[in-house]
C-alpha cells in the first residue's frame, strides 16, 4: 500500500495535492485556536449533532459505503478487509453509541492539575489545554473516523484524518456530517477534516507539516506505522506491535494461571494486547503445563515450545528464534520454561514490546519485583493482558496505545490528548 | 560549527565513531535497566560522591579546563565563549551547590499519581518511572555537564552527553569523576557517559540511535537546535527561541507595568525568557509610554517602534517586519501600540514562540481571557516573563524548556524526565 511513495522533494507533479493539504492544515490550525477556548457545552452540542446527523442520514451513509464496498470487492480485497470496511446497521449504531459515550466523559480542558504559592507571593498553577492539531492516519475502518473525530473534538483539538483509500467515499460523507455538526454548534467546521485523496503521497505530505500539526497518531499494521515513524517530522505517538507475555511464577495459583493465560490468548487473538508468549517457572511446569496445553490445543491454538517443554510434553512443535519476538495476532503461542523469574525478566526485556506484561503469582515479593522491574505501558498482577485498553482501565474511549515513553505511555484517552501549561498569577512581582 | 556534517549513509570513513557511540548507547540502555529500580538513597549517595569528587579533584579540573581555555584562545573564540568555557572557583562551587540542591529534591520515581478500582475489582494505578536513556546535546559550558547528569541520574535515567568540542577535556575529566561516583554508590558507571569525540558527526550518529535512546534534549543556539530537530529519529524536547511579549492593557497599573517591563527586558537580556516585544494598549500609551521609553533608553535599550509609537514619541527608530519575530537576546526592544487586546492576541499568535507571555492589567475579565486564549508554556498576569524557570516556578533545577506541546510544556525538572506506566493489581480477572 505504501509502495510508490514519493519524497516531498521530488513532488512537482503532486504540488496541487501538497498545496491542498497545506491549506487544510492551515485551516486546522485556525480552528484549533478557536477550539482552545470552546466551552464543554459547545463541544458536547457538536457531538450530539454528529450523532443526530448520522442517524438522520444513515441510509445515505449506507448507500455510499456500499459503493466503497463494491469497488473493494472488484479490487479483490480480502473478506476481512471488506468486513472492516462495511458500515451496517450495527456499526452505525455503535458509532452513535460511541459519540454518546464521549459526551458523558468529563472535558479534560481547563482542569487545574495543581496550584501552589511561591515565597514571593506568585501563584503558580498547571492547567490542561488541548495539544492543537492532530494528524490521524489509519487503515480501512470508516467507523474509526467518527471515534477519532469525537475524541479530538472533545479534547479541544482540530484533527486531519487520512483513512484508507478503500474507505474514501464513506469517510467523506461522514466528514460532511461531522463538520456540519461542529458548525451547527457554533465551532469551526474545519475542526474535522478528512483528506479527500486516495493518493499515497498524501501521507508523506501531512507528515512534513510540522508548522501546523502538533502530533501524529497512526493506527494500523506495523508496516504503516513504521512508514509513518520513519518519515514524520512531527512527533508520533504509536506502538509498532504488542508482544505480550504472561509469566506464570512458581508460586502461581495454577487454576487462576490457566484462566488468565487462556483468556489472554484465546478471547480475541487478533489484537495487540493478546498474549503471544507464555513464560512458565520450571517448578510449576509439571502441575500447570500439561492441562494448559491440552486446553489450548482443544481451542485450536498452535503451540511452539522451547526444548524443555518438548521434554515435558513430546510431540509439540519446537519454537524457532523468530517465534520469540513474533506478534502472531492469531491462535499461535510460543511457550518457554524458565529457570527463575530473572530469566523471565531477561526474556521480556529482550523480546517484549513495552506494551503489556503480566505475572501470575501468590507471592508478594515476586509481584512487587515484577511490577517494578518490567518496563511496559501496563504491568499486571493476576489479571489478563487483555485489560490494556482505555475503557477497561477506566479512562474511557481511547484513540490508540503509545509504547514510546513520551507524553502518554499506554492507552490514550481524552487526557492524553492534552498537555498542561503554566499559569502565573502575580501582583507586580519582578525577578531580582 | 555544524557545517560539514556527514549523513549516516555516507559514513564509511566514520564507522569507528559510529560503532563507538552505538556501543555507548548499548551500555546506557543496560545501565537504565538497573537505574529503573535504584533506590533514592543509592542515587543520592551517587550525587554526594559526585560533589565530594569534584571538591577533591578541583585543582586537576582547573588545570585540564585551563588547557581547553588556552586552546580556545588560540582558535580565537569570542570572549563570551571563553567565559562560558571557564571553570573557576566560583563555577566549581556552583556545580557542587547544584548537586546538593538536586539531593534535596524529592525522587520522582515510584510516585503513584493516582489509583482507582474498577467495577470488576481490578485496582488500576499510575506510577512514575524514568524515561530510560536521554541524549543531551549542548554547547560550550562544562558546568552544564554536571547539572544535566545530576538531574538525569536523580530521575533514574541514563544519559549520553555531547558537549561542545572546545570543552572536551573538561567534560571528560568531569565524566570520570561522575561515573566513578555513580559506581561507588553501587550503580552502573555507564549511567553517565560523555562522548569522547570532537567530531560533528557524533551528533548525527547519536540522533539515529532510536533503538537505544528515548529522548533528545538539545541546549544551545537556534542553529544547533534546528539541526537536532531536523536530523533526529528520536523525539526532541526543545525550544527554538523565546520571543516573549508583555501586553500592557488599558487597565494596567502603569507603575507596575513599568517595573515589570523594565525587569523583563533589562534584568538579563541574553536569556530566552526576556521580553523581546512590548505591546501597549492605545488608551494607556500616553500615560505609560513616554516615561517607560525614557527609562529604557537610559538603561541603554534600543527601541524599535511601530508608526503609532513614532507619532507619540518622534525620533525613535521604526521597527521593520523582521523585528516582530526577532529574539534579540540583547538590549533591543520592539514596541507596538495596539488598538485593543484582540490585536495584541493576534500579534502574539502570529509572532510568539509559545514560550512566555505576560499581561499587565487590573481588569479581571482581561486577565482571565489572556490566560485562556494565549498558547504559551507559561502565561503570566502582573509578573515578569523572567519567572519562566524551573526554580522560580517551584519545580527545582531544570534541564531546559520545551515549547512543543508534547510530554512537558515549559520548564523541565525531575518530574518531566519521567513518565507514568499503569500497574494493575488483580485477583484472577479475565476479560469477557
Amino acid at each position: 500500500m505504501l509502495i510508490g511513495y514519493t519524497r516531498p522533494e521530488e513532488m512537482n507533479e503532486v504540488m496541487d495535492l501538497s498545496e491542498m493539504i497545506r491549506g487544510m492544515a492551515r485551516e486546522a490550525k485556525l480552528s484549533a485556536r478557536r477550539l482552545r477556548s470552546a466551552r464543554s457545552s459547545e463541544k458536547d452540542a457538536a457531538l450530539r449533532f454528529m450523532a443526530e446527523g448520522i442517524v438522520a442520514r444513515k441510509e445515505e451513509i449506507g448507500k455510499i459505503n456500499a459503493e466503497d464496498v463494491s469497488l473493494a470487492r472488484q479490487k479483490g480485497l480480502s473478506s476481512a478487509m471488506i468486513d472492516r470496511l462495511t458500515l451496517d446497521e450495527k456499526t452505525i449504531a455503535s458509532m452513535v453509541a460511541g459519540l454518546q459515550e464521549v459526551i458523558t466523559l468529563p472535558d479534560p480542558v481547563g482542569e487545574v492539575t495543581g496550584m501552589w504559592k511561591r515565597p514571593n507571593g506568585l501563584q503558580v498553577g498547571r492547567v490542561r489545554i488541548p495539544l492543537g492539531v492532530i494528524g490521524f492516519i489509519y487503515e480501512s475502518r470508516p467507523n474509526v473516523t467518527v471515534d477519532a473525530a469525537a475524541l479530538c473534538l472533545k479534547s479541544g483539538n482540530a484533527v486531519i484524518l487520512k483513512g484508507g483509500s478503500e474507505a474514501i467515499n464513506s469517510n467523506l460523507i461522514l466528514n460532511e456530517i461531522l463538520g456540519g455538526a461542529v458548525e451547527k454548534a457554533g465551532l469551526p467546521e474545519k475542526s474535522i477534516q478528512v483528506i479527500p485523496s486516495t493518493e499515497h503521497e498524501a501521507v508523506g505530505i501531512l507528515l512534513g507539516l510540522d508548522d501546523y500539526v502538533d502530533i501524529i497518531i497512526p493506527r494500523g499494521g506495523e508496516e504503516l506505522i513504521r512508514f509513518v515513524a520513519e518519515n514524520s517530522r512531527i512527533p508520533v505517538l504509536k506502538h509498532y506491535k504488542g508482544v505480550c507475555h504472561v509469566y506464570v511464577d512458581e508460586f502461581a495459583d495454577v487454576e487462576m494461571a490457566r484462566n488468565i493465560c487462556f483468556n489472554a490468548k484465546v478471547q480475541r487473538p487478533g489484537v495487540c494486547n493478546a498474549m503471544e508468549t507464555m513464560l512458565v517457572h520450571q517448578k510449576v511446569a509439571p502441575s500447570f503445563l500439561p492441562e494448559m496445553i491440552r486446553e489450548f490445543m482443544s481451542a485450536g491454538v498452535e503451540i511452539r515450545g522451547c526444548e524443555e517443554l518438548l521434554k515435558l510434553i513430546p510431540g509439540l512443535k519446537l519454537a524457532e528464534e523468530d517465534d520469540w519476538p513474533a506478534e502472531f495476532l492469531d491462535l499461535v503461542l510460543a511457550v518457554k520454561i524458565v529457570e527463575n523469574m530473572d530469566e523471565a525478566l531477561d526474556h521480556i526485556e529482550k523480546y517484549g514490546s513495552n506494551h503489556t506484561e503480566a505475572i501470575v503469582t501468590e507471592n508478594y515479593e515476586r509481584s512487587q519485583e515484577f511490577l517494578q522491574r518490567v518496563d511496559a505501558s501496563v504491568v499486571l498482577v493476576n489479571a489478563s493482558t487483555r485489560f490494556n485498553d482505555g475503557f477497561e482501565l477506566g479512562l474511557g474511549a481511547e484513540i490508540g496505545i503509545n509504547t514510546a515513553k513520551l507524553h502518554a505511555y499506554g492507552p490514550m484517552s481524552l487526557k492524553e490528548l492534552t498537555i498542561t501549561k503554566f499559569i502565573v498569577l502575580g501582583s507586580g512581582q519582578v525577578r531580582t
